[in-house]
């Protein structure tokens, strides 16, 4: 080091130099010598390896501490009629002591769906609702989505297009990791395994539904909207959304005031729709309803008969853009599937959503269809509805089997699959 | 500091100092004013946590790197006929260019199964196939598995019991963040969602499948195992190993020959569980076999005819131990029931498992009822099937339903369900 140095020139020793230079000249040193242990000690090819002990990469599902939370609270309850406040500081509370879950828990989804605990009366109706089923599952899984599916009524006052309410207030508070419980019927099933919600979007609702604004605001159209598919927040603002709902089903006091509002309102019977539109009605205008959302930008519930015919050109217009980008050919493991849908979304971004779009409607919902009682709208057949379903089932079961080797040649046949050579588009 | 300290007993100052002193002294402060700059800078009140950036807690859904694996290698194919070498080596390479996906990788499940493309014979089929599948992914959610529910034939020569060998293929080589496949029958439920495989048994194994030796090995008997639930290790081995084992199956041309081989051997058709007993009978002394194990610990499979009618007993028992014990009845969010499993454990020690044990079956089978075609084994009548059948799917029910606030009191009763009042164990 310089300091030590001693030539002919007369470099600067510690002998010639003064007291403080040398105190100085010290501190610098010592600086320089633990600088150079630590980076040479600390040398990592992988500069951005961390060298702290890594959290497994997974929910820790065998910690929950001896530590009091909302389920230790004999008040709390899993149903409509045991209200709970706070539940936004109790989650909140739940998720700081099981830190595991704390991570990516502002869009954390869980799927709820379910159907009636006895067999349908329409003898293909199971097997449409286990293919229905299977197709949610498949999303949830290429997704990272836990899904849960009821099979009981658990308020026999609130029987068929209401069990829904009691089922997501159960699994909201069941699942407390979550920020969204996305109900889904039974008849439902997902037509683009890629498309994600739009979650950016939500950061003000909390409630979403599908529909048509104008249809429930000024025409009073009990179809303005479905309720087959929505998107509902866990928040205490949910909680409370749910009474509300509740209130006007069959098991409260006020349900008959109720349904005559809706027959002079909305020309239409009670149901979980219709009373879901009259409070978006009357409420989207004030506070409460201003964290309500009709959506419009894309099919989280579309309406089948708009759609099924559509599928065909629409698997060839994805074959099409897949046949010039070589890498949407590309196999890969089904669990990286997101990526493939990122990278196909530049050749999406000009071609809309919903109708007079090419673009894979989200989600088709065989509304009035009925496959499991069988009491279809007359408007149709059961062939047309058996028919669409099969398309649309196919469809999705398509991005999911390519995965596996395999495709549906043609969408109306379940049955018959064929090898996907490799490069070749679906 | 000390040496700039002045006072009338002559401590030492810069002035009295030598200059090696002096220099020593000018490192030491530095370092000692360094130390005290970091030591309150990075003060943590929870000095436990990690100061780097942490990966979140899942799955990268969305990475795959643009290098080359096995899936670009227009060779690699998702079916028997298609071999693949050094897949060991394959799927090491693929987890190490998506390290998300490397911890835990090691017992890393994927449960498979699957069914007919078409609606069941059976009235009631369907339902419950319907019914069956929901409670698999119950179990999954619980601990965090993936499912893939296979409904389409792979290789339609290898149609009806013959069907898993392609699915479980093609699933291998789709899930190859998957250390093991495990193949579980259309009719097969679990009865014990808390109990997990365990996995630190079967590192020298890489199939594993319920049975009883001696029933396979002396008595040669086709009843000696079944293959309606098994695990299969996601590694070289196994590729061979299905291959061997479709090798005895309807497309192969040996086909014939085989059959005559079982017919002479079991006294048995040639189907899939009659062959999978002949590879085991041929093989477990060989160091190809010796990979193969005969598990007759727990009920991976379980004969049901053996397991319904102890069900209500079963939760008999289980009520008493938890009635004993307060933290086996606290509630909790579902995600966390890994740990009252755990928990439950030390009650369950002594008790033994299958036979004359009264802890909750692990996987109940039920073999012969064939619920979709609807031609169950004469020995039992249809009634006795769906009763039973009944049964174990809400018993199984049960264990998850009490995380929604909900029991079947009547476990033969599938529709009706109360609440579970706070405290109250199932």
């Amino acid at each position: 080091m310089v300091i030590f140095a001693n030539s002919n020139w007369r470099k600067p020793t510690i002998r010639t130099l003064d007291r403080p230079s040398i105190f100085l000249a010290g501190a610098v040193s010592s600086l320089l010598l633990l600088w150079a242990f630590f980076f040479f000690s600390t040398f990592d090819p992988k500069p951005t390896s961390c060298k702290c002990s890594q959290p497994d990469p997974a929910f820790d599902l065998q910690f929950d501490p001896p530590i009091s939370t909302f389920y230790d609270d004999p008040s709390f309850g899993y149903t409509i009629d045991t209200p709970i406040q706070n539940w936004d500081q109790k989650r909140k509370s739940w998720l700081k002591i099981h830190p595991s879950f704390e991570p990516k828990s502002h869009d954390r989804v869980l799927i709820v769906t379910g159907t009636r605990s006895t067999p349908c009366a329409s003898p293909t109706g199971d097997h449409y609702l286990l293919r229905f089923y299977r197709n949610k599952v498949d999303y949830c899984r290429i997704h990272g989505y836990d899904i849960f599916y009821n099979n009981v009524l658990l308020d026999p006052e609130m029987p068929s297009c209401w069990a829904k309410i009691p089922t997501v207030r159960a699994a909201m508070v069941a699942h407390p990791e979550a920020e969204w419980i996305w109900w889904m019927d039974e008849d439902a099933a997902f037509t683009d395994m890629e498309y994600k919600i739009p979650f950016h979007r939500y950061k003000d609702y909390n409630f979403v539904v599908h529909g048509w604004p104008k249809e429930v605001y000024e025409k009073k159209s009990w179809l303005g909207l479905n309720a087959g598919s929505f998107l509902i927040r866990n928040c205490q603002w949910s909680l409370e959304f749910l009474e509300r709902w509740a209130d006007m089903g069959p098991p409260s006091p006020n349900y008959e005031k109720w349904t005559n509002v809706l027959l002079n309102e909305f020309k239409h019977n009670n149901d979980d729709q219709t009373a879901l539109a009259y409070l978006l009605l009357m409420e989207h205008q004030k506070w409460y309803g201003k964290k309500m959302l009709i959506e419009t930008g894309y099919s989280i519930e579309g309406y089948w008969v708009a759609i099924v015919d559509t599928l065909n050109d629409i698997s060839k217009k994805y074959l099409e853009v897949e046949t010039s980008t070589g890498m949407l050919r590309r196999r890969h493991a089904e669990k990286v599937r997101e990526l493939y849908g990122l990278l196909r979304e530049p050749s999406l971004k000009d071609v809309g959503n919903e109708f007079v779009s090419w673009r894979r409607p989200f989600v088709t919902h065989f509304a009035g269809c009925q496959p499991c009682n069988g009491k279809h709208n007359p408007t149709f057949s059961k062939e047309s509805c058996e028919d669409g379903m099969n398309k649309a089932l196919n469809f999705g079961d398509n991005q999911v089997l390519r995965n596996y080797g395999f495709v549906h040649r043609n969408l109306s046949d379940s049955s018959v699959v064929s090898r996907l050579p490799f490069d070749y588009p679906a």
